[in-house]
């Protein structure tokens, strides 16, 4: 931590996060044990695949009548893959939950991720360290990295690091790939008799590590907030300066959990939702047309304004698009010699719409030339096109300012179209949490240490009824196989966590798409203002629209 | 305003604005002269074009033993130019202070900016408007708008809507050209015997409009404080991640205020503040030197991240590409015919490297080729380049990269280099009010109102003190000649205030220029956060530490 601390750092230090009732005694709560579970999907070969496992049942914990006795024991932590708000409080729960189990407990933090437990780099967390870092975002207490713990070496050298420092549980917090990852490291050491029990924390900033048990994906309430404080600036500065369109691009690869909580949160005038365009099979012209529709129709009522939000990975999820990646991505390593003798750009978007097939090639030619370019020229070292580097917030306003154009040429649009272009990614993923955050991170730790105590493995931390105040949150652990299913990966079936899309027939999704006509005509901005942390509790103590329309279903 | 409005604005509706003692039983203070005043230079030239208001003396207000009677009358008010926090405070602190000196007292908000007044479009401000409004961001309330008073055909304009509505005086909120021709309008409406007041209130997001009398210009803080707490947001995570730059270009086409506030609140590894660049005639070459021998120094330690502040208008500072840009300005409009017929860019490229002068062919060539293609190609009506579309940060990371490369082929750097590239402008220039600025706009606008009730024409609103509490707050009037100078304009001379750009030998530079070394090689990143405003004072009642270093010198 730097010598200089912000004001609010400091104050913000204070803060004692809240605990569900079961675990305010400490963490040597009473286990309550459910029936044996299953899977979520392929339930025989999760269970080949998970022999020792498989089937163990649901954990629950109640407040023990008084403190057990927990043997003394070492713990190591890690963090893997992107940050999100609120991992040090779950190392701050999870490290104040082994104390309470015994103080002699030690807890090892594992430096930049997996790695750190593959070679064996780490640090020992004390008072000191976590007190520096208690209720602050980031991940750099320890540091975080992406390599996957997967392979039987890798399990072998965590093994001899583990018991030189005479550590007998690990905590991985980490997405769904690495939970899957934390499944079969458990599975690893409980068939090999390692002595070393294994559980994880759901993390993902794109909130899709969710379902029935794990009711949110810690941080996403934060980085969500930190969007939609921009968002709602925005629709205030568009509101006010009434000459520019916003074309926001947000976070979220795979899912568009975050572009929907900010949709719900700000009411923009238009959200495109990925899972909807794939549903629907939506082409690119499609979109281009539905985004012109709504800046048309404002218009004709004098509002040459507007918000649009674009999840980052929409393009992939544009059938037609995702069609047209592929093919290019065959077409240029078959190709890869006479493609790059072309010295010319023009030539290069010749000679690829001259050897695409039609269809492809109809949608690479609509596309603007910079898009055109991009798809050609920034490839990764396996010579596939970048998708993460197309700016899609770009290509959009591109696209919808040709077809106004038209539109206006055929008389069909009289307006200004003036566009600002953006993408908030980094602004939120290491904001200090929100007191949801803080209390569920926290709460998510200490929960971990919980299960330590009770001496299980190859389960995920969980805190659910969250909802409500955290005296109704209840504490527990879920069998990592239980939310398993078999997917093709790479050619490979695999098992792994079901990834949590927007479901098209859920309450968040269907209260925005029965709002979204009214907010794409009307002006109907919310401005949410900064995350507040000390202010009354409506409005420092929310949770997620989309938690909160998913529960009042 | 839009029907749902969010938790955080609710509870912050309820906050009142603290005002300067003088001010708390009414805006019928007591005003107290002081000598007459000059101007900041070319006083006789002022003195001739102001031959009513020059010389006017300083007013500061004092508590009034008892409510003194003003006579009823009404105003008008209008926001001029972009937006920052807290205009609509100014507007709620005007219209309560003109209820208290007159209950009957009305006020009438021109829409859109000064074309309102020109072609007489208004609302009568209400409770129930005001209400809405107070302590939120944006400047919706009435709108705002970029056409220039100056002309005798818009005064006349002006004055006749005026008479309809019994308007006596006008209250234009505005930056330092607004605030000049607030003062050619008072004049002619006092040559004239108009009977209409004219006060100015000091507005711009990009601190400029600054001096001795005029502290700050409100928004500033606010708009600081969100771009620092996505700055620092940025750094938590590459100080998490450690794999990437983050290049980041911050509003302020003509002074750095805004980046050099942003590095004192957040202290990134390197700042560029275009003042020193003009100031030392640095070189592009020279600016890309510098941030990529800090990317090189921090590399050498294992750091393979930072953040680099680039203030937005930085490539009109640097002398030699100034000169370019006014040579290609010059080239394009003469080369227009043979120029237009070049179809392929690298020829139009080819073209202009030609016809340059040596030394302006020089820094064209230098720049990357997306820079080259948008010098000449997107022109503004006039022909002209458009300074403003240039993505300063992205050249800035590419050109550094270019420099690395070059460094690592000689073996002097061995680190990677992947950079992030963002503009914050559009997030915070609408974003509601910090407490200081909540305040201070509201001190403002009920100090205008004040100077309505004494009388006083071609003034400035003036809040000073603001370092202490509102308790110590300095309520008065400057006359706006006292600020002006003569200065060359498209070819005249022209009375203007003075621009307040960064001062070199000022406190807050010569601050951040004794840390920037050590800020460079240490990561000492600062997280300041969200803007808070229930919290402890010490969090949500500081004033910017430009304010804080200015004050305490």
């Amino acid at each position: 931590m730097s010598a200089a601390v912000s004001a609010l750092q400091k104050a913000r230090a204070a803060y004692t996060p809240k605990l569900p009732k079961a675990l305010r005694n400490g963490a040597a709560a009473k286990a309550i044990t459910g029936e044996p579970t299953a899977a979520a999907g392929d339930v025989e070969k999760i269970k080949a695949l998970f022999t020792e496992n498989f089937g163990s049942p649901m954990v629950t914990f109640e407040a023990a009548a008084a403190a057990a006795a927990v043997s003394e024991f070492n713990a190591g932590v890690i963090l893997s893959g992107g940050q999100a708000p609120g991992g040090h409080n779950v190392i701050a729960g999870l490290y104040d939950g082994l104390k309470s189990l015994n103080k002699n407990n030690k807890l090892y933090g594992f430096l930049k991720g997996p790695d750190g437990l593959v070679k064996n780099e780490y640090i020992e967390l004390t008072d000191e360290i976590i007190d520096a870092y208690r209720n602050t975002g980031g991940f750099d207490m320890i540091g975080s990295g992406r390599t996957k713990l997967e392979k039987v070496e890798q399990f072998e050298a965590g093994k001899k690091h583990c018991e030189a420092l005479n550590i007998k549980a690990l905590v991985i917090v980490g997405g769904d790939d690495s939970n899957t990852n934390a499944c079969l490291l458990a599975e690893y050491y409980k068939k090999t008799n390692a002595g070393i029990r294994v559980v994880g924390c759901p993390k993902t900033i794109d909130g899709d590590l969710k379902n029935e048990y794990i009711e949110a994906s810690f941080g996403f309430d934060t980085a969500c907030r930190v969007y939609s404080e921009l968002i709602g600036n925005i629709g205030r500065d568009a509101n006010s300066a009434k000459k520019y369109w916003h074309f926001i691009k947000l976070m979220g690869r795979s899912a568009s959990h975050i572009a929907l909580e900010c949709a719900l949160q700000t009411q923009p005038n238009a959200t495109i939702i990925s899972e909807e365009v794939a549903e629907k099979k939506t082409t690119l012209a499609e979109i281009v047309d539905y985004l012109a529709s709504i800046v048309a129709d404002r218009a004709a009522n004098g509002m040459n304004f507007g918000v649009a939000l674009i999840p980052e990975g929409l393009v992939e999820f544009i059938p037609e698009v995702k069609a047209l990646i592929a093919e290019l991505n065959d077409l240029l390593a078959k190709e890869e010699a006479a493609f790059g003798a072309i010295t010319e750009a023009d030539e290069k978007i010749a000679f690829l719409l001259n050897k695409l097939s039609a269809d492809k090639a109809a949608v690479y030619a609509s596309l603007p030339r910079t898009i055109q370019l991009q798809l050609c020229l920034d490839r990764d070292p396996h010579g596939n096109v970048q998708v993460s580097l197309i700016e899609t917030e770009k290509m959009l306003a591109e696209m919808v300012k040709t077809k106004l154009a038209s539109w206006k040429a055929e008389g069909k649009y009289n307006g200004k179209f003036s566009t600002q272009t953006h993408f908030f990614g980094y602004e939120g993923r290491c904001a200090a949490p929100s007191n949801f955050d803080a209390d569920y991170c926290y709460s998510l730790g200490y929960t971990a240490a919980a299960l330590l105590g009770a001496n299980v493995t190859g389960y995920m931390s969980s805190v659910r009824n969250t909802m409500l105040s955290a005296d109704e949150w209840i504490a527990g652990g879920i069998p990592i196989t239980m939310m398993m299913n078999m997917e093709r990966r790479h050619g490979e079936d695999k098992p792994v966590i079901k990834k949590a899309l927007v479901e098209l027939d859920g309450a968040p999704f269907k209260f925005f798409a029965s709002k979204r006509e009214e907010w794409a005509k009307t002006t109907s901005y919310v401005y949410p203002g900064p995350i507040q942390y000390f202010g009354p509790s409506e409005v420092c103590d929310l949770c997620t629209k989309t938690l909160t329309l998913e529960q009042s279903k």
